[in-house]
């Protein structure tokens, strides 16, 4: 009799130990860029939001680039109930949550080198204010992981394209001085703009904040940064879909 | 100071009681399809395959459809390490975890009546094989969940479409007798195929399998059931991605 079951052992095998790539994702090779994705866990309320990642994956794929995905190998700052909104006491590894998006085909975010990627794209989710940085409780005065700071500043020392959105962009606006990025507009247009205040964050870490809408991303060419709203808007899932293309396809031309 | 922790109760009252619309998908209503979404929990190896969800809500979005979310409020059958595929200690809660997926807009399967719906769609994912039948265990003589069974009973009977991707088709294979399936190839063709004896069970449940691309779909207009491999093969994202889409637009197509 056929079970799903019966096939674990091949299961295990195809997770087993570090990829470099993801099979699925993987075309002819060499001529493809190749793209390192970090993400924060599973989930938009303490790790990375779904969707988000989900887009910047389908992207990717479309435009033919190789994609290796990367998390911390640490605990979550907190675990949260997203029927509710409530801390609950269960602990869960980054790592392992992010692993949930990455099908299994994921990395430590220590293992990332710049010197192997063309471009690297961080999706958001509160995970990237909760786990790759502080932002969630200290506001502009955050700190950020040591491995997010590191692999930032080795992208952009090298002048390869960086990609963020949602509520990441601030971990750039925090680690690349006086770059240029969006997290959507400064003012809360009738709950349209919920966290509408980060704007006045990103100004108060020294960057500046570049009002854009959910369909478009903002490129600063000088740092090679390209950053799109995404879920700091509440709109139609299709578009924020099409915002996370433009920035996509923005990074991708940097490279 | 601005930190996005201080906004907490704002994020409360937003996940708060059960929602029937998901704002952020919703428009001007009334002319809108109204499509229900069933999810399994967050995570391809112990609930809903995160990108094929995504997918759906997106293709939805598009086609301007009201959308409402669903999972049953019942322990998940096993955790699994997404990172090693092996079973993990911890409990988690089928309808919690889905709330990942779902941005904390669901509500119990318990809940979910086939008569304010226009359609319903189930996302792929071995949660539909652990949580919502145990065909992960059991193969062709597998139990469907009572809501699950309750759901596709309804809506069959009611001649509304039903939408299914991935694994997710042998639960209208097990449920509507000599129906017409899809879960991809009935041969492997070397790893492309990974769970194709799927199909067998499939026949083997009394209903008929039919081979299709990921990037295409089955319509079985007899008995209005639309279902795409997704997952079952092992392609590129953006391939699963258009696939989903033909799935979405053959459902819409037959409210």
């Amino acid at each position: 009799m056929f079970t799903l079951k019966a096939m674990l052992p091949m299961l295990r095998k195809q997770l087993g130990a570090p990829i470099i790539k993801s099979r699925s994702l993987q075309t002819s090779a060499m001529l493809h860029k190749h793209v390192a994705v970090v993400l924060s866990g599973c989930g938009v309320y303490d790790g990375t939001e779904v969707h988000e990642s989900s887009a910047i994956l389908v992207h990717l794929s479309r435009a033919e680039a190789e994609v290796s995905i990367f998390a911390p190998d640490k605990p979550q700052t907190e675990t949260t109930n997203h029927l509710n909104g409530e801390t609950s006491k269960s602990e869960r590894n980054v790592l392992e949550e992010s692993a949930r998006i990455a099908r299994g085909k994921i990395q430590p975010l220590s293992d990332l080198k710049a010197g192997e990627f063309d471009a690297v794209i961080f999706p958001g989710g509160f995970g990237a204010a909760k786990n790759l940085s502080s932002f969630y409780t200290d506001g502009p005065s955050m700190s950020v992981d040591k491995d997010v700071q590191r692999v930032l500043k080795d992208f952009h020392t090298a002048k390869k394209p960086i990609g963020l959105c949602c509520i990441a962009p601030v971990l750039a606006a925090k680690v690349i001085s006086g770059c240029e990025v969006t997290v959507g507009s400064d003012k809360e247009e009738n709950g349209k703009w919920p966290h509408y205040q980060a704007a006045g964050a990103v100004n108060a870490m020294g960057a500046k904040h570049v009002i854009k809408s959910a369909s478009e991303s903002h490129v600063d060419s000088t740092n090679k940064i390209v950053t799109t709203p995404a879920f700091m808007c509440d709109t139609a899932f299709h578009i924020i879909f099409d915002g996370i293309g433009t920035m996509v396809k923005g990074v991708l031309k940097l490279v």
